[in-house]
């Protein structure tokens, strides 16, 4: 077997748990003290797990576990068909920054969503995307949380996220926030590997990736939702990609993010850290 | 209504069916004569259909039916685990631009293949790719036949296309043929409509454009090989991506092309092409 490319992921603080890899099925504070007993050094939770009325509680429950926060799942989408739904999306967001400053996560990851509602205008929609994306820098500013732009795989474009590519997500990076302080890019495997500029896209988001994201595209998916695959048990050249993204710059963790209804989720949570903690050492 | 963006598509001579529209359920004999009935001037076949032993017989059905074919569809995958399974691919591609000269189509589709079996290597699997398709220039300047490289959408990058965006396809091509007497694109508005560089990916193809192909991406599809819609019935702005198309310096038919075993390949075929026709006119 070959050598890991870099470092090898023994260490907590290399790697860490998105929790929809264990499928939304238990609170906060059970999943995290799993996740620390799997040997994870981080956590990004999403919103249905935490009470944003109180957050406090569940960054306790994290801290207790002897977690870190890493990120934050995620924005409500931006491009809407109305004055009303757009405002009531960037209310959202902001309440998903505040809860992100109080759990102690470094940024709230955005999925930007898809077109607006009725529309076949990809262009328009885009750039209600961008205008929604502005409006949030003052919120931004006082939480201190920044936003991390996951590009989507292009099969979510049209109801999910018109933001496809990393370079597209570079180029609104340059576009919002040309210092570079308030936006950045998270890359998941899943959704970019197929990428003809994926190389030269890591190498130009260089400093810009705040997130690496490992799951597995399986050969013959049918359902690209909820069908993704355990790191190995697809195509997806993970060492390959992670010697990328960090040739690039990236120091952080390798986030787990495993959406699976009919295997993983099924699957006692144990024993779902247990196979991506091997999975993470074997071939990410 | 707003006007047609250029001219409509009444005439005969500007419409063309590519006849997995109508599911492979009849001889290409009866669906020339239903297609030209319908008022399309141009067929596309699958090889499926025709008697490659034979394909004068096919040849002259399509003629006696009144239609022209226009191109042919498709070629076998081009990356292979083993020497032998890129010979039979070769052989067999040439066997295909046989067929299509016989047939007086113009140009061969090349759906390209995703990766060699068994392989997590991209950038191997595109070299093979590209490989293969050299390879087929003897038997392109014998039969005159030229091959469009169809980028297809990212979804099948795994098993079926590791060409994805129009700009990849229009690279492939400089490289494989600089003088663009040979090789050109086919743009599936399917498969590029969500790409960020649309634009600018389809001015620089400029006349390497060999095909227009055209259906719809339903907004909630679930099943992106076999779910897709009729013009009009999704979110792709159909106008204009042909504006953008013709622009290009694109002048050849608008070719529909819906793989929907649920819909429309369960309906009479020409209800199908009734419906196919009055959508070039109202959305495309």
């Amino acid at each position: 077997m070959a050598p890991a490319p870099l470092c090898d992921l023994a260490a907590p603080d290399r790697c860490c748990l998105n929790t929809a890899t264990l499928g939304h099925r238990e609170p906060i504070a059970v999943i995290a003290r799993r996740v620390a007993a799997a040997g994870f050094g981080w956590i990004t939770p999403w919103r249905r797990e935490i009470d944003e009325r109180q957050p406090a509680r569940d960054a306790e429950a994290i801290r207790a576990a002897g977690l870190r926060a890493r990120s934050y799942c995620r924005t409500a989408y931006l491009a809407h068909a109305s004055e009303s739904a757009r405002r009531q999306a960037a209310d959202d967001n902001r309440r998903a920054l505040d809860a992100a400053a109080a759990l102690g996560a470094r940024e709230l990851i955005a999925v930007v969503g898809g077109l607006a509602d009725g529309s076949r205008d990809v262009d328009g929609s885009r750039a209600q995307i961008l205008r929604g994306l502005e409006d949030l820098m003052p919120a931004i500013e006082s939480t201190g949380v920044a936003i991390a732009l996951e590009p989507l795989h292009p099969f979510y474009a049209a109801d999910r996220s018109l933001l496809s590519t990393i370079a597209q997500a570079q180029a609104w990076c340059e576009t919002l926030d040309p210092k570079g302080r308030y936006f950045g890019v998270a890359i998941d495997a899943y959704h970019v590997w197929w990428d003809p500029l994926l190389a030269p896209s890591i190498a130009g988001a260089g400093p810009r990736i705040r997130a690496f994201h490992v799951s597995d595209w399986l050969r013959h998916t049918q359902e690209p939702l909820l069908d993704r695959g355990m790191m190995g048990d697809g195509v997806v050249d993970l060492k390959g990609l992670r010697t990328m993204v960090e040739a690039a710059g990236f120091d952080g963790p390798v986030e787990v993010e495993i959406f699976s209804r009919d295997q993983w989720w099924k699957e006692d949570p144990d024993v779902v850290l247990h196979t991506c903690r091997e999975r993470l050492q074997a071939v990410c």
